[in-house]
């Protein structure tokens, strides 16, 4: 998984049938020091996330093993809320 | 799932006979500022989407999770034609 | 899929069974305007793609999906042989 | 599989019910001189691999291939501790 | 599939269980002028290759079609050993 961050919303209205309307967030990618990669994903919210929020996705097959993404074309799913991380010990993030 | 610009088309007439007819189009990959960022992926468009249209382009195994993609030799689909997105409350595309 | 060309073979004789007879040939990858990305991939040709020729292949799981390579250990397979693209209504490539 | 050091752990209380209480580790990944390649991955933990560990991660499907993480939106695991290895017959890295 | 040539061994004693004995090989990626390209793996060996042997790899999810690595927990598999390749007809690599 990659660490994210939440930082807005993708509209679609026109789409693939099977992905109903689930909707789609738009994640930053950060590194382990919480600093933007370059990287982004548009993901589907399988845990109920929030803009601004940090969060962990998978990608690839391992994003269609939630019961809300289950067969359907999405390749990014948010798996978890984050509420902390440490690196040797050491605090390197906290959920606000 | 990654954001795209549709530029072109791609005509093959030889080709793996699972693929039946299946149209393919030429994407462009852009960030979530709309911009470019040097990748590109040839999809094939479960959406009717069009020259000019910004999509959301689904890879590997998820981009053969639609009807038309099922058990085909396919590693890239679009699955939605955007409408708009917004980066924290600000709108950074519309659909014309 | 990507676009790329064949720039020739590899002979393999040693090889886990299920390869059977597969034949393999070296992809030099190009991007939409017909240039070498640097990138290559050894693919297994299921449309009788000749040296010279522009071809699309899909990799991962959907390489797997061609009658050829069913269950077979291979990650990249030319399912099409390209005869023409355009950029914006522009032919960028027309097979000679 | 990659080469990684197990640098940290993260915690993330709300998240997808298939995955249970699954732990989370943060590994930098390293290359075969055991330098850092500036890539990590949250990966989950099938062996009992701890903070400081030189470990092997597998990533995509075949992370879910554990007893732990059958059918779980996890798309990286742990699923072996490094005791050493050797370029040409050198040893570059001993486990302490 | 990528071209490698194996440069060393990685040895695991704690590891998933459902890996048995499988032996762990270290390959270095090259391009096709035989050049290496920075990237590495770690492949379990299909064919039984030898250190400073160069290699056909598949990975993700086709890494798992041989039977040797049928539903283990295994990303990477040396699939082939080359004899041989050209480019546009002049031979670039011969094994000794």
């Amino acid at each position: 998984m990659q660490l994210g961050k939440v930082v807005g919303t993708v509209v679609a209205t026109q789409r693939d049938p099977k992905l109903g309307e689930m909707k789609f967030l738009l994640v930053q990618q950060i590194d382990f020091n919480n600093k933007p990669t370059g990287g982004y994903v548009v993901a589907v919210d399988a845990v109920g996330a929030g803009v601004g929020e940090v969060v962990m996705y998978a990608t690839g097959s391992s994003a269609r093993q939630t019961v809300l993404t289950d067969q359907k074309p999405c390749d990014a799913t948010i798996m978890a809320i984050v509420d902390t991380w440490d690196i040797k010990g050491k605090v390197k993030f906290t959920k606000e």
